[in-house]
């Protein structure tokens, strides 16, 4: 970008400096594509070491005081808290100020929020499918969305303008933007996050669970294990949250899983060998091509 | 090694030789330990593959023929194939010959084999717990076994020598050798492989299987899904194996695991933020502890 080209964000608030948060703040800045980053939170220590990280230019503990002037705020914190953070900063968003956020559920976030925007600024939600089991601004870079999908989901309320530029934002980060319904979102995602995780902190709490040789049984584990169980080491109030709010897609894909498990366990008990083979070379040959 | 040096294994045949066998071979030819490979198999372009590759010094497609004279046979081919692999080359063993296999279930295999050896020749039961979503000699290297642990599984009829060498080649090839009773073993991996096993190929065939948008939900997984299902990739012929020999550890460990399920799925129906959190975070401390 020339010194004389405007970037296409002249200030960026950040409400939530983690993995999330912290990785689009290091793309945009990379792509010269904004001119100021604000972060906001409750750990100063964390933001402070967000501006030494070159992650962000300043910071503010107030949401209020730290979104002034900016035209895009960015809240990347747990779901449940985004309708409050939005509630609290909306008499204060510039005229013409565009809200959007990464949660992982979109019907319960983007319902509640569109109708706290003031007029004449505009909410656009997002999902970014992306992440690592890590948090902090410590774990964020540059490359997080590269190669990835985000998710955006606009409604019949949603602005054109600023459903353009929270895509072409998310383009500039490396992703992909599908554009999904809040409600179809929530059970695709239900399906192929959600789903994983509730199975996978089942896993390996039963694992754990499992006495029968004094509780050193973690120990044996092998590679594939730990690969198989990352997710469940994933934040578990982030993910309290996303299981309070796609109650519905979870319990729903939750059962349709349980059917899956139950059919596989009665194979097992029958012996039948055919049966057996054919459902692993089917989960095989679907596994293989998503690669 | 010194030229006058004997190697610890003077022959050594190796039976199915894939990802498992194969790299055995491998490491032990790396270490000096061993003076000529023999493979045996029936794919006849794989064993020559493994000649070419320097895995293998020969190989026969008869296994009678191919154990003649081998002080050690490795049988790495299907678990439900090994007590007929050994009824076959039992009349053929050399005095002295110890027999070993890669099985992933103990019980099954130890407990038919032993019957099966001629005076004077020996089995030992083995388990080394690694490996990748990749088979055949191609899939094989030298490393496979490094930092892993390989189970070895003697009961109160094996031989002392025997294991002891057994227990040798395995520390040769990298691993630590735990022993276990066979039983014990096929409870704790049952725990701990299979059962992550069976919940991913459901795992992946009700994703696969959920079609409420025509079937391209797995086009929007992410790394955390791909990392979590890559075992749902492994062979499968060598699972059904292992879903049939190890039965009744599968499904006690399969109800296990469902309790949990059921569990997590009633904290999600009745929005218990508290139990949710709770069960999350004692999962992911479990699983940052095996690191």
């Amino acid at each position: 970008m020339s010194a004389a080209e405007q970037p296409l964000i002249k200030r960026m608030a950040v409400i939530g400096v983690g993995l999330i948060g912290g990785s689009l703040a290091r793309v945009l800045r990379e792509k010269g594509a904004v001119g100021e980053v604000v972060g906001i939170g409750r750990g100063e220590a964390n933001l402070r070491r967000g501006v030494e990280l070159g992650v962000l230019d300043r910071y503010s503990l107030d949401a209020k005081e730290g979104v002034q002037g900016a035209d895009l705020v960015f809240i990347a914190t747990p779901v449940c808290s985004i309708p409050g953070v939005v509630a609290e900063i909306a008499p204060f968003l510039a005229p013409g100020a565009i809200v959007t956020d990464g949660g992982s559920v979109k019907e319960y976030v983007v319902e509640a929020c569109e109708q706290l925007m003031p007029e004449g600024t505009f909410f656009v939600g997002g999902h970014p499918i992306a992440g690592t089991e890590h948090s902090g601004v410590e774990a964020s870079f540059a490359t997080l969305y590269q190669g990835k999908r985000c998710i955006v989901t606009p409604t019949p309320r949603t602005d054109p303008a600023a459903l353009a530029k929270v895509v072409e934002v998310w383009k500039l980060a490396g992703s992909t933007v599908p554009l999904m319904d809040p409600v179809q979102h929530d059970r695709v995602v239900g399906a192929i996050s959600h789903l994983p995780h509730m199975v996978a902190y089942s896993l390996v709490n039963a694992v754990d669970g499992y006495d029968r040789f004094g509780g050193e049984l973690l120990s044996f584990t092998a590679g594939g294990f730990r690969d198989f169980t990352r997710i469940a080491s994933s934040d578990p109030v982030m993910w309290r949250d996303i299981a309070l709010t796609n109650r519905d897609a979870i319990l729903e894909t939750m059962d349709f899983f349980a059917g899956y498990l139950a059919k596989l366990r009665s194979m097992v008990e029958a012996g039948d060998a055919a049966a057996l083979e054919s459902f692993f070379l089917n989960s095989k040959q679907k596994r293989d091509a998503i690669l």
